[in-house]
């Protein structure tokens, strides 16, 4: 039988064994905290905040407008785009920082469909993050398309029945709620299938999952840089084009960034080869440079061994809910390859447990209507800190902490 | 007449008597250069790099995700934009700051064909910069409407003729190239009195210019933070939209930022009540800060005086040149009311002086085909700044230093 003592034991097992427990050093965190929000706003890797002051300082403050060239500003995009690249399993040529997710969603939404001219379903996960949901209104609007729902595990059937008219099947990677992680393989292949374009959204898969994009054949996706990522608040996000697509990625933010000569000053746009032509305008710098900075926590890392990480902190905070909260409904796949990064446990009251345990030090967060969500950031959490999550989650439980009145009200941002 | 010791004991003169002089102390600029790009990017404000650090360290490192409640992360948009509101000219809750130019132009353009249905003619300037026209393209082949090309000059003849079928006209408040102010109020006017909306783009007036955007009763508007405002590289630019305007408002980029209930997590977009509705995504935080903090330059500044300042700094640059380059064709208007805040000169190797006159420190920059761009940012240049450049361009022109072989292949950026 799993006692608290038994647990302790295998947390500490668990922590000397583990060959990625150097990588918490290369994180500033705050003491008396345990941060399982890190799928919200990533923890600050340590190297950000001299990287951003060199930036402010000496390169915008001394060399001025000569560092478009000098520090080469210009190229960030798809510097840090290689970068991220190698996180997701893309060769290098597809993936540019640009924007936010929700603009990136904006033009993948666009140039599919002008990549399968004549077909006007989309095919949406009612229950993905609704940013994915609300921008595709926006487009179907524009562009006289229909959005069918489909949870994930249904798409295949869906694609059976009405594939000949999909021009896109658009899902998040891992549900931003429940965890659950979506198979990208087989349902990239099932679109094929029919015809139709893949476009996966990786905010909650990132820097957590061992994405393989290339692998899978994926055509499009996007993501987020400020989670797993750890890229800093509002960080920008990124876009991968599969490179078959191109020559045919046909995007509607046309801005000057993304011509093929954009000094020319011409009168008339014409998008650059190559992933270039996702960029829009003069992408925010030190937010960029922020992103770059932070993404050297992973250096020498592959995602296998993060993605090892992964499992191993949210398999054992499944084993301690268990032992210590069987009472407590786990709504994530216990199946590894189910899992995302995170654990989300049901609760009436799930807006008070979250303050409870904010209060106690364990940062996570609410997600409507009744949902827990604890994120496992890879690269920084150990063991202890998922045993004593679970403890602290326990003891909300055992003193009902979750029903103070102070909870009565909600006030969330993330 | 007017020799170099009476140019001198003006330029002497002016700076005694400047009201404003004392506002350079709130910049930090390197030494050994007259920085005269601050219309590509702004100067870095004294404040800004300890501001971003705090932001870095305390906020992100230390509150982490709490600091979107805490430091009201979540409302930046609006309240930096609140913050560009004064200094354009516009009552609160209708600027926000959000995203590039690019992006804000593409919400303008395509709610202002929806504010005016029927109507499928936009009006935009051929010499425009370029970023205008090609977004405008890329709405619309969206919506179908047709680009007509006009200078600013004869819109009102345009309008008198087709006036009935155009949504909007969109022109830029200051030419980047020339420099030339066009009349805000008048062709706003006109393009009222043939039923059409009037977007303006201030990325070369706002901060420099007396821009007022409701005395001149403009329907919406688009500018950019890292120009005069001096936000830092790529920092978050700005939309105006007008209070008539803002419930019919429809702007496509539906993302999560702008819904009515953002933490509601509902399945259908519905835009939110006001200038948010413009939101898209989570806007980078880091940068639009850095634009927060470096606006506190324009502290207890109206912009009567800061226009009065830039006027006199460019009438004077005017002046020098006349006196010691009189050789040298100034494109930019002499009649103030028709001047924004640089001056343009011509010359058939407008590269090579450019470049000539950075290796003396003179920092200005070249916009094809052949314009000498110098900006005179109105809050740190002094009148000995003014007459300091112009002396090393006499001293270019002497020596022919822009035919340097190393001028002959260009690369710059801006």
């Amino acid at each position: 039988m799993t006692t608290p003592e038994t647990l302790r034991e295998r947390a500490r097992e668990l922590d000397d064994a583990d060959p990625l427990a150097f990588v918490r050093d290369r994180f500033d965190l705050p003491d008396g905290v345990i941060y399982l929000d890190g799928n919200s706003l990533g923890a600050m890797p340590r190297c950000v905040p001299d990287d951003v002051a060199r930036v402010v300082r000496e390169q915008w403050g001394r060399d001025l407008i000569a560092s478009w060239n000098s520090h080469d500003w210009w190229g960030a995009q798809e510097r840090v785009g290689e970068k991220v690249a190698r996180l997701v399993g893309a060769a290098p040529g597809q993936v540019l920082v640009s924007d936010s997710t929700s603009v990136n969603l904006f033009k993948c939404y666009v140039a599919a469909a002008r990549l399968r001219p004549g077909r006007r379903l989309v095919v949406s996960d009612p229950d993905v993050f609704p940013t994915d949901q609300y921008v595709l209104e926006g487009v179907a609007r524009l562009m006289g398309l229909e959005i069918v729902h489909s949870r994930p595990g249904e798409v295949a059937a869906l694609l059976a029945e009405r594939g000949a008219d999909v021009a896109l099947v658009s899902l998040s990677h891992v549900d931003y709620r429940t965890g659950d992680l979506w198979d990208m393989h087989g349902i990239t292949r099932a679109a094929h299938d029919a015809g139709a374009l893949m476009l996966w959204d990786l905010c909650h898969s990132a820097g957590a999952v061992d994405v393989r994009l290339d692998e899978c054949e994926v055509d499009l996706a996007v993501g987020c840089g400020y989670k797993y990522l750890n890229g800093g608040p509002g960080a920008p996000a990124f876009v991968y084009v599969a490179s078959r697509h191109l020559a045919g990625f046909d995007q509607p933010l046309t801005g000057w960034n993304g011509h093929a000569r954009p000094f020319a000053m011409e009168e008339t746009y014409e998008a650059t080869a190559g992933i270039g032509r996702a960029r829009v305008g003069t992408p925010p710098m030190l937010s960029m440079l922020a992103l770059e900075s932070a993404l050297t926590a992973y250096d020498g890392l592959t995602m296998a061994q993060v993605r090892a990480r992964s499992l191993s902190l949210t398999g054992f905070f499944i084993d301690c809910l268990d032992a210590l909260c069987p009472d407590l409904e786990v709504v994530t796949p216990r199946e590894e390859s189910r899992r995302g990064s995170q654990v989300a446990v049901r609760h009436e009251q799930a807006y008070g447990v979250v303050q409870a345990l904010i209060a106690r030090g364990v940062i996570g967060d609410f997600r409507v209507p009744d949902v827990v969500r604890l994120g496992f950031a890879p690269l920084y959490l150990t063991h202890a800190d998922v045993l004593a999550s679970a403890e602290h989650l326990r003891a909300v439980m055992d003193a009902k902490e979750y029903a103070d009145e102070r909870y009565a009200t909600r006030h969330t941002v993330t």
